[in-house]
């Protein structure tokens, strides 16, 4: 399982005011803690607050002062991404393009540059799909610009785009469905991500759908997720998840206490 | 989601006392206790005590006497099918044919003529399968012949013979593929459900694999399982599973504390 951790991003208070401050110890702070959970890759998000590339560049770096877990760059401006994926040391994951040509025609080449993996979110100029068949369809405009541009499908990661239960409450069925249909494009088949947290929007047990969602979206194909890697019944779940779907190989030790 | 409380079981010291004994008490402690924590039927398992009908028909009566839970009949002796169903108040859920032929042609007649829905191993001489396909094969003739006895597919519950993960972790992407296959066999499709405990059979994390299986095998289209409906943790889990299917509607209170 992939797991890419949501919290450094200035959608959280401590961040914002982190950023703002240039202070970087709540940044440090949750890369280590992110790291020892067992992220494999930080999310990295500077959200509203900035559209200096030189902001996005000075929370990498302050991450990577801290940990070597990889980055996966959270933006969805182009200069941006541009300017961030120099500095990252590891390979990156840029998150994210959508299947809209202009984008892909930004992001991918600077995926292929910097052997970077890419998310490629299944949204198009109509926005984001209602149903399955829209979405593999996009997935696979995605794929296919992506090979031309040399990236391989183990570069990509698919994102079948997760709507809230609570008020779409048939949109989970077909995000699975999706899902499945992914991991068909090709052998090796691209990785399918998505970002967790939504399926719970407004709901009052969060972290219950979330784990359900998330080993149901396994049991589908799903091998990585952007979600909150400190939240350990999550982590034992999709541990669990990938144990069913033969992934890892078991031993009683598999899951933390 | 139907739930088959598992505990009416002379596997249980509790219950073989009480059975031996003739001391209601027990059973009709667990009959309520089950039913309360919401069980759909309740499984009552005379198991290798007695092989004496009217210890069966004893323990059903018992457990009439305190629910108007429908029984699941667990026995795998068709005199002991026979004479127990006529003392069953609602229609009963028989546990279980397999897919050899005699074995079918002793049980079908009976379900049949009582209204009663049954439990299709898809074992056949050669033992349990190993793969989807034979999983497949045994339960498309379990159904036919069901459907030639009169018996509807919605009267069907195919159990694909869930293995312990611990020593034959293959087995369970097979199982899941099976659950899968199944549902396409008719429309309305016929239930799949399973034996769920045996999925975490000689692991430390027993709990957690049950109900990660559970919302995985409901992600393939599972709707019922024998199980322990006491574990709030697993029918829980087991209820978001069926929102994110759709099978459910959303409510903020969908789950017990």
């Amino acid at each position: 399982m992939i797991f890419i951790g949501e919290r450094i991003n200035t959608g959280f208070a401590d961040i914002k005011q982190a950023v703002q401050d240039k202070d970087p110890k709540p940044l440090q702070e949750w890369a280590r803690k992110q790291t020892a959970a067992g992220a494999t890759y930080l999310d990295v998000n500077l959200g509203a607050i900035s559209s200096k590339p030189e902001d996005m560049c000075w929370m990498i770096e302050t991450v990577q002062e801290a940990v070597d877990t990889p980055i996966c760059i959270d933006s969805n401006k182009a200069n941006i991404l541009a300017e961030a994926i120099k500095v990252c040391k590891a390979p990156a994951l840029i998150n994210s393009t959508t299947a809209v040509a202009e984008k892909l025609e930004q992001v991918l080449p600077i995926a292929a540059e910097h052997n970077a993996s890419v998310i490629g979110v299944v949204m198009d100029e109509a926005g984001a799909p209602k149903d399955a068949n829209k979405r593999v369809e996009n997935a696979g405009m995605i794929l296919a610009c992506a090979m031309e541009h040399g990236i391989p499908p183990e570069h990509i990661f698919l994102d079948p785009i997760v709507m809230p239960l609570k008020f779409m409450q048939e949109q989970a069925g077909q995000i699975l469905e999706a899902t499945n249909q992914f991991k068909l494009f090709s052998d090796p088949p691209p990785h399918v991500v998505c970002g967790l947290s939504n399926i719970a929007n407004g709901t009052r047990h969060k972290k219950l759908i979330n784990r359900i969602f998330l080993a149901m979206a396994i049991a589908n194909g799903m091998d990585a997720a952007i979600c909150d890697v400190m939240d350990t019944a999550l982590v034992n779940a999709a541990l669990t998840a990938e144990l069913v779907m033969n992934k890892a190989i078991y031993a009683d030790s598999y899951v933390k206490k």
